[in-house]
């Protein structure tokens, strides 16, 4: 680091870590709002361009505008500095309420202005300034109960209103009356930002409670006390702080701080010399974040700005020009806002036909996506319209989702979509940026015999991170079914060059027909769904004749001993042919799950078990004369994740890698499922203590953003594929191999994942990740009477539901009515089979796992109630 | 669009189509530049935040550094308003003059300044200014020669120099002389946004002719002129005008004018309250075009600006901070630039270092990527060091190169990086923003059952674009092999429902393993490298058994007819099988390409032919008794672009797929390649006018960025996928399933494609591309010696090289040779054996397709005359 930036990183270490830490990351309460009606917030490419002059203006042009029913028009201010002395919530109130005085609406107004919160000195500046507070009439000027409300910031109870009388309201009013609230959530004193008014004056908020009063004041109005506004107009607006991206209170930029919500945008210009390129930039930094900016608008300095700005936005975005603002305000701004009318009322059009359009799409998408759309593993008969879920967004490990009821809510992703998930809310921005940048760098660009940043840098990081020990080649491919495909291409080269006599029979019949190469793999395994990944999997109805009649399973299956906790023990689970052979001397119970790790069992009575069951297997493709032979071991390392998150006893798997080497059979371990702290280790190979020829890799790689495999190989695998003609060469490949997106995307994740300093879950001796699933709880969960086994595992929280004997289906349907009730909680959960399990990210707080595996404990332990009555009914 | 819009947007249909049109399309020069000493582009994220005084503190900075060698600071300011008044350039110089006067360094100094062109108006301005000028010695100021130079332009011979005697240096100059180049390429009068003060004095500059000068500029110090400097320690700046996304004098965003260079970049940034946030969005806005930021600089206002900037940076960028700019300039910032010296030293070292790395990573790039990638279809042995292209950006269709010579040279990738690339320049710029957003916005979600925007608008863009008229489903997956394996499922499952004797028998033996479903397909035609894929593909070396000892050929391969130019002249070449049982009424030779495709050919001697072949191979699959049965159809509709670029007669095609149909065998388009206007048409479906059951995607339909695929499916295919259970359902997934970076990217590429207002291409009304490929010269090409056949249709422009009788292998030999002269002429090509080709996007100027084709004329042209020589001496 350099020498001034040295002196900066030193404050930075001071508060910085914290800084960019916290955000979002205590955040439990869910966000959620109402989509009955319009939220916009209004953004600016700077400070000083007129924010407030556009909500003002635009309360005006929205309670002015006719029309039979009554309406509200919410201002809210987040985050107010230069309090007292500057409140953007009083303009709003005060400018509205001058202009209607000057010109009467046809019908009543009732207008009111209040404030929240304040920091100590901003609190004590409104004592000194009288405000009007609550209860106690317009005017009067007394601020009571400036109590504390933690962390510096205390109530203020400051508060005014306003009935206005419409011009054609008699005295019984028979016009609907119409509402202006305008409210400042917290005022600090000092006219500067955020960050530092919150710091000087010893007033923080976190992000989280920030956004949590601002749920409560979208909520508010839209439900309970104002029910009698249910066939009102409504339209709320939230207006930032400064820039778009300048600090909010905490240090978060504001663009960030407010993402979850992710409301749509207003933002306003600057028409200034040099404002074109602050306008775009800002818009760019909104995009950046994920919103959606319905229109730009901008005071008109005669430069003609909106001229490149329209350019740039193509049809997109509309822009609206705003009147050159007097620098004498001494008519109040009334004929500025008279003259700004159209305008504002345009803008106002524009937000309301954006909120409709998108409201109306959110509306029809599930029947348009059950009329359109072939799920992959779906009956669709089985997925009624009211089924689908509309996603709307997603922030770090949660789903916006719309609900039909037409509120926007968020929902746990615990099935980590399909096991891809690592990004916190940190990661995703820093990943999006990423991606803009590497798209505009590269695109994509053509990899073999050329080199390009990302992807050499990747290959490095993979080398010295999950393939370290062993791997020094990285082949690129499109997801884990190519990654494997791959994989067994390079096993069965790998193998045919260890067998001489083998590969004298292929040299001589070149199509090697008679040669009936098959793979070595545990039952229960899974390795994708092209057909040669298909053909490494034990039979099952996915591999049937309907799914495809090329299948034929080119494997030996063997059934592994699995391992989980069963009513608070851990314990090994034998297979059938085992049991029989067994001694009854084998440890079979281990006090912890550690326990079930160490390699000191090698040793151990089970370990000879295990060996002697192996070579039983193996042994007639070993020595037979035929041309039936063992050409690669594929295993997914600890654990099956598509096969019921079954752990297989890492032992097992120990022994099982050994024995292949030591008769040189190419060794693949399928990671697509495991690598990258899946399961608390950078690699699953680490936690089996074994190191593979061959390993393939995607999901989690890319932090879940983007489709990228890699199939690392030891030099000697790669050395077999080395000659003088091309026709030796592997000649696989993929139109995107190596593309730089999914590259950087890598390159990113994986050193944010390994990195203490962003990953907080990283326990940087052990490079391993911290418990994230609460021990305690998961044995609770274990000892519910529903429960048949549980498993946590780094970032896996597996529980398998009872099966009661001769009652079938029961338990499915039971897990049903469980999801049924979880999602009702704001999880996303699918089950496999009778397994139920969460998935969160390796940066996921525990806080957020014990939140979530409270509520799974809460339904289960409730559903095994429900369940044991009818048990006793039957009786 | 709104009303406001509205206005603006008639003044925009006025200029704007150009305005967004032209950037770069007239760009043929290509971009190169030393990369012997760092050359910088100084940004701002505003105007009047002192980038003047950035490039003015590192002069001196610079050039008074204690060192042996001499040193050479080289300031440019491509784009200047309000000049003669301001300038910049000549700014940096009377500072520069100023202070060393003040400050003597050790050894002398040569300084000068210089302008090249300016608007009329200006140039006027220089005269009455009368500004200094060249070979009249220093303050002689008469200006001469300000001719006109084209589009209101004119050359200014405006010139100024000083020497500056070294304190040390005695009257025989014994150390080292320095030297401080600043120059001004254009200037402009008024002081407004250059693309204003260019329209408003009807002086412009197109883009590519500014960017060429830039390169002069950037070249001309390096080579020739200055050899002396050779042993120099050299810097160039560039100072750009305004904030980041200022325009340029033709409009064009300055972010995105200088992108093709991609310079590093150093940002001053913004120390003012707000200036956190213009600082940040700026930035953002540099990285959004693939921008390197080395540092961050700007004045110090006492607000703290730097400490959330750090933060936000993390530790990849410095920030510098700058003492506070007097308001006085009385003592011509003398004491100012002392005070800063330290900083613009700390900023020097930063820019020095970062370059060096750089660079040392460039030349280290060959040697590490031949130590650990494994490149697909790469035989490693064959590629040496030195024969890796370090690919170091993209930009539009061009790489930019580095080449061991230290330069960025930029190359056409003329194999549209695996037939994947369809940006232009604002394409790319459109797909990162959307890349960003999507990933801000997205990441990735859950697909089955579920719903989001991006899947669901690429979903209804297909069914109505590629699939119109017969798709209604919409499958997802991540590239070409698997979008077939998904297509072969489909179509086997399909054929099964239709056959319900088959159907019988398959559901008495669950395994259907008697049952030996085959594909039909033609011979050459290559549909991905996954096992189910490959299986749908005739023997090949790519097939055998050192690649994938698990195939075995399922399909049964037809021999087609093929049609090119041979000589002038478009010809059939029928297939052996054929010859024999031609009639000699068959037309074999066409005057057009159009006629091949017309649908009257049905009626022809030739389609009876064709007909009767088909049949005749059919046969023993319809109608015995056996269980081995032709289950699907799959071709490569028009064009086999692996196969060597062959294209098929489409009345065979359109044929085979007719008799298919009527044998209720479903019909698969492997559109991988030739989807998306590859050919000239949306779908090549279309050209062959006929309409499959099943049809794959992918390559183009991204844009070319980011991987994806679909798998389009009638209704009816669906429908046989339905039932109860979901066991009956298509059992296929990837973990990315319809990730929304995908969909978004292929959503934007497919609107810009088929958009005559972007894609200045597409002929509206026919819904087709117009001719690329210059007619005359591809018809000049077919007529060389050296070229067996060519073949020019939509984005492709493909010719095969003479091979030789016994002379095998000459033809590759010669085709290698060829390439590497094309290589060093700037066109990045593959050949595929004997056959070259060039691609370009389906917005690709005709002028740049020109423009190459001239340069493989001229090769050709001259390497068949190399050729011919030795043929002459053998004889």
């Amino acid at each position: 680091m350099s020498l001034v930036s040295a002196v900066f990183a030193a404050s930075l270490r001071r508060r910085g870590p914290l800084f960019y830490s916290m955000r979002h990351r205590s955040l439990h309460s869910g966000i959620e709002y109402p989509l009955t009606h319009p939220i916009y917030t209004i953004w600016a490419s700077n400070t000083s361009l007129g924010k407030t002059l556009v909500s003002a203006g635009l309360s005006m042009s929205f309670l002015s505008s006719s029309s039979i029913s009554r309406k509200r028009f919410v201002y809210l201010k987040p985050v107010q500095t230069g309090f007292p002395e500057d409140s953007d919530s009083r303009f709003v109130y005060r400018k509205f309420c001058d202009y209607v005085s000057h010109k009467p609406l046809p019908f009543s107004v009732f207008a009111s202005n209040s404030v929240l919160k304040a920091s100590a000195s901003a609190a004590n500046a409104v004592l000194r300034m009288r405000c009007p507070v609550r209860n106690e009439g317009f005017g009067n000027e007394i601020v009571r109960e400036a109590g504390n409300s933690g962390n510096g910031l205390v109530n203020v109870n400051c508060y005014e209103e306003r009935k206005l009388q419409g011009s054609e309201s008699s005295e019984i009013e028979l016009s609907p009356q119409s509402e202006l609230v305008c409210k400042t959530m917290y005022g600090w004193q000092e006219a500067v930002s955020p960050h530092l008014a919150a710091e000087r004056e010893e007033a923080l908020v976190e992000d989280s409670v920030l956004l949590d009063m601002l749920k409560k004041c979208l909520v508010s109005g839209s439900v309970g006390t104002s029910s009698d506004m249910k066939d009102s107009e409504v339209i709320y607006v939230i207006e930032t702080a400064g820039g778009v991206a300048s600090p909010g209170p905490s240090g978060s930029l504001q663009c960030d701080l407010y993402r979850p919500f992710r409301l749509p945008a207003i933002l306003v210009g600057d028409g200034r010399l040099g404002g074109i390129s602050g306008t775009i930039s800002a818009y760019e930094s909104l995009k950046l974040r994920g919103y959606d900016v319905a229109a730009v608008i901008f005071e008109d300095h005669g430069l003609m700005n909106e001229v490149p700005l329209l350019s740039y936005f193509r049809k997109r975005v509309p822009v609206l020009l705003l009147p050159s603002i007097p620098k004498d305000f001494s008519d109040d701004l009334i004929s500025w806002f008279e003259k700004s009318h159209t305008v504002f009322t345009h803008l106002k059009e524009i937000m309301l036909s954006s909120f409709l359009e998108k409201t109306q799409r959110l509306h029809e998408m599930p029947k348009k996506a059950c009329d359109i759309f072939w799920w992959p593993f779906t009956q669709h008969n089985l997925v009624p319209e009211e089924k689908v879920t509309v996603i709307d967004s997603r922030c770090a490990e949660n789903f916006s989702v719309h609900k039909s009821c037409d509120w926007i809510a968020q929902q746990f992703d615990a099935c980590a979509s399909w096991w891809t998930q690592g990004p916190d809310a940190n990661l995703q921005t820093e990943l999006a940026r990423d991606m803009g940048y590497t798209a505009a760098r590269y695109g994509h660009v053509m990899f073999p015999e050329n080199v390009h940043e990302p992807s050499l840098e990747l290959a490095e990081l993979l080398v010295e991170g999950v393939g370290k020990g062993w791997a020094s080649r990285v082949y690129f491919s499109d997801n884990g079914s190519t990654a494997i495909e791959i994989a067994i291409k390079m096993a069965f080269r790998m193998f045919l060059s260890h067998n001489d006599m083998l590969f004298d029979h292929v040299n001589a019949d070149a199509n090697g027909s008679h040669l009936d190469l098959k793979v070595l793999a545990l039952r229960g395994s899974y390795h994708g769904d092209t057909l040669g990944a298909m053909e490494a999997q034990a039979p099952s109805p996915f591999t049937g004749f309907l799914q495809q009649p090329w299948y034929r399973g080119r494997g030996i299956f063997l059934d592994p001993p699995t391992v989980s906790m069963y009513d608070g023990i851990w314990k090994v689970s034998l297979p059938e042919e085992m049991q029989s052979q067994k001694s009854g001397q084998e440890q079979l119970s281990f006090k912890s799950r550690n326990e079930i790790f160490e390699s000191g069992r090698d040793d151990s009575s089970l370990a000879s078990l295990y060996a002697s069951s192996i070579l039983h297997n193996l042994v007639p493709f070993l020595y037979a004369k035929g041309l039936s032979r063992i050409g690669a071991l594929i295993v997914e390392p600890v654990v099956q994740g598509a096969g019921g998150m079954q752990m297989i006893d890492p032992l097992y798997q120990r022994i099982l890698v050994r024995e292949c080497k030591s008769r040189s059979i190419p060794v693949i371990f399928d990671e697509v499922f495991t690598g990258f702290w899946r399961l608390g280790s950078e690699s699953a190979a680490e936690m089996i203590q074994c190191q593979p020829d061959i390993a393939c890799f995607a999901k989690l790689m890319t932090g879940g953003i983007i489709p990228l495999a890699v199939t690392l190989a030891s030099e000697a695998v790669f050395q077999v594929f080395s000659g003088d003609s091309k026709l030796k060469a592997l000649l696989h490949g993929h139109s995107y191999t190596a593309h730089p997106m999914g590259c950087a995307a890598a390159v990113k994740a994986i050193k944010w994942y390994k990195d203490s300093n962003t990953n907080m879950n990283l326990i940087s001796e052990s490079r391993l990740l911290q418990e994230l699933w609460d021990p305690e709880l998961m044995l609770q969960i274990s000892l519910l009477p529903a429960v048949r086994r549980v498993l946590a595992l780094g970032t896996l929280c597996a529980i398998e539901i009872l099966e009661e004997g001769s009652n079938a289906g029961y338990a499915s349907m039971y897990v049903s009515s469980l999801l049924k009730k979880l999602h009702e909680d704001g999880l996303y959960m699918r089950p496999l089979g009778n397994v139920i399990y969460l998935m969160c990210g390796p940066c996921t707080s525990p806080d957020t796992c014990r939140h979530l595996l409270e509520k799974v404990h809460a339904r289960i332990h409730e559903f095994g109630q429900l369940k044991n009555k009818p048990v006793i009914c039957a009786a």
